[in-house]
């Protein structure tokens, strides 16, 4: 950020008085602009005989690896609607939500990634414009390797987890600070 | 949003090719200014006799009312540390985690509230200058007339009944769609 969005005169980044972070601050009209995490909503959608509908992405990051539907939540939207909404987008299926299935810390990247689970309505899905194609795979098909995001690998292995033994829980876990790997669940 | 914080230019809303919503684009170097929902991550901590600390506001908005420990969550931070960091700012008090307690969905404000649940550490607390004043309150004691944000209500509420079975969940519940308003649990 180098102007302010409201006046259009240049911005300083200082503590303002008061705070304990530094932030853009106008040095014309005093405005504070805060920057914030930003949410990643996503679904993990299983069909009727027990698959799961994946998408390879057709966009960077990680073009060309697999994932759940997922993507950057909305405003005015809460974060189940935007988990149906990316569904919709990048798979063009309906899903009806059974839970909230997993809440992901990435703090490197400023993100927290929300995942729901539920199930294909009619098992239907095509394939959105930010996917090259979509697929429903069943867990021993999953190809774990070309996952495109940690988060999304910690969200399908508890959630397996969870199957096998017939109950679900909401998991929390956090990504490691520095870079993209493996996600590990939180120690509480 | 008037002027691009990257050039100075002017900006335009309007839906960017392959998107779906109005977004402001500068007219200029043509970057693509997204607006998100932000989280606000807070903690119930509780004593070691089960009271639960409360902070009166000091600012606005609800000035004068009561909430947990609550705020806005950073740049680079996870969501327990947020909410680690806002127990200490409001009420000067150390916390160990116990759980995520609830994730509360506030769309209207393009808002997700993410609460934990913790222990103080050795009951020890003060008053942050957000803060009037911060007590330990006895469930018996809450004053539910005057907590300052429906989603604290429905965060202690949700605490309360799962400490009397003695087991503890995730809860999620949404905000009325137009106004600050009772948190209804989310039907799934």
């Amino acid at each position: 950020m180098k102007y302010c969005s409201n006046c259009g005169e240049t911005v300083e980044h200082k503590i303002p008085e008061g705070d304990s972070f530094p932030r853009y601050v106008c040095s014309a009209c005093d405005i504070i602009h805060y920057q914030n995490p930003n949410n990643v909503v996503g679904c993990i959608a299983e069909s009727s005989d027990g698959r799961i509908l994946l998408c390879k992405r057709a966009i960077e990051p990680r073009l060309g690896f697999w994932t759940i539907p997922a993507g950057f939540m909305e405003n005015k939207e809460t974060t189940a609607e935007g988990a149906l909404r990316e569904t919709m987008e990048e798979a063009e299926a309906k899903v009806k939500i059974a839970s909230l299935q997993s809440v992901i810390d990435v703090p490197f990247a400023s993100q927290v990634h929300i995942m729901y689970r539920g199930t294909l309505i009619d098992d239907a899905f095509g394939c959105g414009p930010e996917s090259l194609e979509c697929h429903l795979v069943a867990e021993k098909d999953i190809p774990w390797d070309d996952i495109a995001f940690p988060t999304v690998t910690f969200a399908l292995k508890s959630f397996f987890a969870d199957r096998t033994r017939n109950e679900y829980e909401v998991h929390t876990a956090a990504i490691n600070r520095n870079r993209w790997d493996i996600a590990q669940p939180l120690p509480f």
